[in-house]
């Protein structure tokens, strides 16, 4: 493949920076790629595992140079560190992040931005339960989409360059506004992340069922929710506090259609069960086909190989 | 393996009495068992695939000279078959079932059982979301638990033989009262599939957002609850239905902790939220512990070699 950047850095050094590093690596996508976390010990933990070929103690020494600076940060921070940065950016250079939030962090970081760097906000909907300098791969992008966002001020070209970075990881790359974005990103993951948060919660707190029963019993169902909930809390507090609107919006219907599948339960009206829980199949298959899941059987999932002899 | 029955008969050729055929013949754990499915479909796909030693057309040829008759179809229709076979049962015999909710069942067809057969009432906690006499494999019990309900007139001899079997097929055997059994499914099974199903609604019905696009962007945590609820919704049905208080019990815990969470979204109360979503890391890591669940990274699933190199 094709050097898109000649240096790119990465501001903070978790799952996803690492993955990056790893993916850019593997296509060759950028002749040098630096990093720099605020915490000591993730820029020890990457330069022990040879994460970024260069792994800076400060910010602003970081993103001298770079072509392109990916901030990979938790959004509520992302103002803070582009007011450090600002003054050292490169003529020319793009800035972009990779926040699950679009319209705030366009808000808080776009009149920071100098006139002389193209600001291109994307996000890569991809992810894992982990979290840290350790936690990234090479492949985490594949077949992934990752959204970006055009500000109207946005460059073509440095759109078109975003772009060939993020096809060159892997990921398929789509395009639409920061209001679209946050509230289909309310749906697919903001909504069920709280979801999923709340339901672990509740069971924690139960005193008639013990955390040991809940765990040994978590197979049948509850153990996806309780990998969706160990997700990173600092990340996850942004999320829902800079996304606001419509994740309030989306738990708004999703507490009207409980109450409906509730209503159903004490009435006994089992058709309606039936058929609500037969169109939700559909979405499933799509799900399926569009490749953003396989067909395993994965509640047994430490267990699928299908030794029948 | 030592034989624990000479003859079982498995009623309902589904997911799980699929699996349990493979699980007791890689297990040698009976000399012959036979088969019964309502559906000639399922008859003929069981038969061309090896499924059962032998398939009736005739529920009461199934079960006759039958040690072992286990119940394996939904729990709203289990008292109309036992009524039909409870004739034909084996002096000695034990009847047993595999249904997700204990208290209806037991209510709805203990009655029924003749004086001379055990009526010993079990849960399997394992299953994916695929169903029918193709879904199963013999790992799917393997380090998963069962649960007995031994009722007051179970015989100790007819529990243990039964609790030989499961083990036998690989699980782990708890043993509890109907009730408590139906309050801690609530909480680790269908209250979290009655959400999941709930979200997915929502997901579907939402005009704003396309069914395209909640399909592309699936991966960043909605996927999980499209894969739970595409589980059977004849099953889940009768679930909800024959486990309607425990349900809503949970349901309603579930609602008021939401809204809690809901509210601190509203007011901005990070600290809360940061809180609670440190709390539920640490059931995750039980369900680890306890080999409940695999730590492999699992949103970005179908890519999980780690091709750092």
């Amino acid at each position: 493949m094709t050097v898109v950047y000649n240096r790119v850095a990465l501001i903070g050094l978790g799952l996803i920076a690492s993955s990056m590093f790893w993916s850019i690596r593997r296509g060759n996508l950028a002749k040098e790629v630096v990093g720099y976390a605020k915490s000591e010990k993730s820029r020890d933990i990457a330069r022990s595992i040879g994460l970024c070929d260069q792994v800076f103690d400060d910010l602003k020494d970081t993103v001298e140079n770079a072509d392109l600076v990916v901030l990979c940060i938790p959004v509520g921070v992302m103002s803070e560190v582009v007011a450090q940065i600002a003054p050292n950016l490169k003529k020319g250079a793009t800035l972009s992040d990779v926040g699950s939030v679009k319209r705030a962090v366009i808000d808080a970081v776009k009149p920071l931005v100098p006139d002389h760097v193209h600001f291109v906000p994307a996000h890569p909907l991809a992810g894992t339960e982990h979290s840290g300098p350790e936690s990234g791969f090479a492949s985490l992008f594949d077949n992934r989409w990752c959204i970006i966002i055009p500000t109207p001020s946005s460059d073509p070209k440095a759109i078109d360059q975003l772009t060939r970075l993020w096809t060159g990881m892997g990921a398929m790359v789509d395009k639409m506004d920061a209001a679209h974005h946050d509230l289909v990103l309310a749906v697919t993951s903001h909504a069920p992340h709280l979801i999923a948060y709340t339901m672990v919660g509740v069971a924690d707190d139960l005193s008639r069922v013990t955390d040991t029963e809940v765990i040994n019993y978590s197979a049948a169902g509850f153990r996806d929710f309780t990998r969706i909930a160990s997700s990173d809390p600092t990340m996850w507090r942004d999320v829902f506090l800079s996304n606001k609107d419509a994740t309030l919006e989306i738990l708004g219907r999703f507490t009207e259609e409980l109450f409906a599948l509730q209503r159903a339960i004490r009435t006994e009206d089992g058709q309606m069960l039936f058929d609500y829980f037969s169109r939700t199949r559909t979405i499933r298959r799509g799900i399926l086909e569009a490749g953003q899941d396989t067909e395993a059987p994965d509640f047994g999932r430490s267990l699928t190989d299908k030794n029948k002899e």
